[in-house]
């Protein structure tokens, strides 16, 4: 099997009855969901939480209730993909754009599990470019602020237009090449304004379900 | 004079040819707007920047040079107004909900003058309540975070619907009471996903200039 749809159909073994489910992004969450859609149409009862305009499309297709970040009291548990993941369980995540919406589902999770393929699995962050959404106004001065903080800093374009997220915010790229001390780096960019939120998740994930051809493997953080 | 102009217009003196000025967002920063305008119409030449959409219009309407913050590489001054004014220069602003542009123009200028009339100078800020810009999506679960926290959240609502900022953002308002670290609150705040920004400049300041209904005095900072 496709090591994306193993590891993302394992992950959904941790969704119970009656939990809030938040619902990731991306081509391996992308299996978790259909596989959720199917335990719904078997009569699982959950609600679920999505992370990105795509999921909630796919989430309505498939007949899974939705319900509205703002109605969520409590997400018991979140599945979501990630880009890179380093041996402390700190991440990269966002490469489709969804990133803050992924941030504020997950931090408001109980427990976050990631699905990926052994590719993701890395000793350092920072090969996979970092995505950083920021607000239009003043994105100029963002990327000149990390172009002399080093960071190697690309505006993301689409069709000759800046890619906008959910919320019409912009992307920009940082080229790291290693993150030595993500937490630092966490505050770091974070703190800049007009920086809106960033795809480098700290300390933020439980279990990590990492597959290959044929195998899976699954572990354990805090 | 009513002090608000009087402060207002003072500021305008520090305003040379050739400058690249942002143009703060309030009542009092609206007079020195206008004073701008009127030097404008009398030969000066400067560009302007704009903190929101309101200030925009009026600057439109006084012949004031508009650029976009894309375009503006180096803002040399930046005049606006402030809620708040502690004995080291720090400040509340954003009452008026522009606080997002107001600091990505005031962090990326090279002189920042706030106007203000004598009821804004306090001992210690945080009787004014702080506003946050938070992301729609989540900003319950934000609201809920900073109950936790003792912040005293309120949303801020206009005519029984969430007020929007030029962003399409939501605002809360944090009655603090009294803010004993303005510095660690900064990095408290913004660190949490969903915020983009708050009302809290610390640190930013160069110039205070403070009317009252008959003198102006002009605090240094840094």
């Amino acid at each position: 099997m496709n090591p994306k749809q193993l590891a993302g159909e394992k992950a959904v073994e941790f969704v119970k009855e009656g939990m809030t489910v938040g619902l990731g992004t991306g081509s391996t969450a992308y299996f978790s969901v259909k596989k959720i859609g199917e335990l719904v149409q078997n009569g699982l009862r959950i609600k679920a939480v999505c992370t990105s305009q795509a999921t909630h499309d796919l989430a309505v297709s498939l007949g899974i209730p939705i319900i509205k970040m703002r109605d969520a009291g409590h997400i018991d548990l979140t599945i979501d993909g990630a880009d890179e993941v380093d041996p402390e369980g700190h991440g990269i995540k966002g490469r489709w754009g969804a990133l803050l919406f992924e941030k504020i589902v997950a931090v408001n999770s109980e427990k976050n599990i990631w699905v990926v393929d052994e590719s993701k699995i890395v000793k350092k962050l920072g090969k996979f470019p970092l995505p950083v959404e920021v607000i239009p106004f003043g994105h100029r001065q963002v990327l000149d602020h990390f172009v002399r903080l080093g960071f190697n800093p690309v505006l993301r374009i689409d069709e000759d237009k800046e890619f906008q997220t959910d919320s019409g915010n912009y992307i920009i790229h940082l080229h790291l090449g290693v993150i030595e001390d993500p937490l630092q780096l966490d505050r770091t960019i974070k703190q800049i304004p007009g920086v809106v939120e960033h795809g480098l998740f700290p300390g933020i994930v439980n279990k990590v379900i990492v597959a290959n051809d044929n195998n899976i493997r699954i572990l354990e953080f805090r």
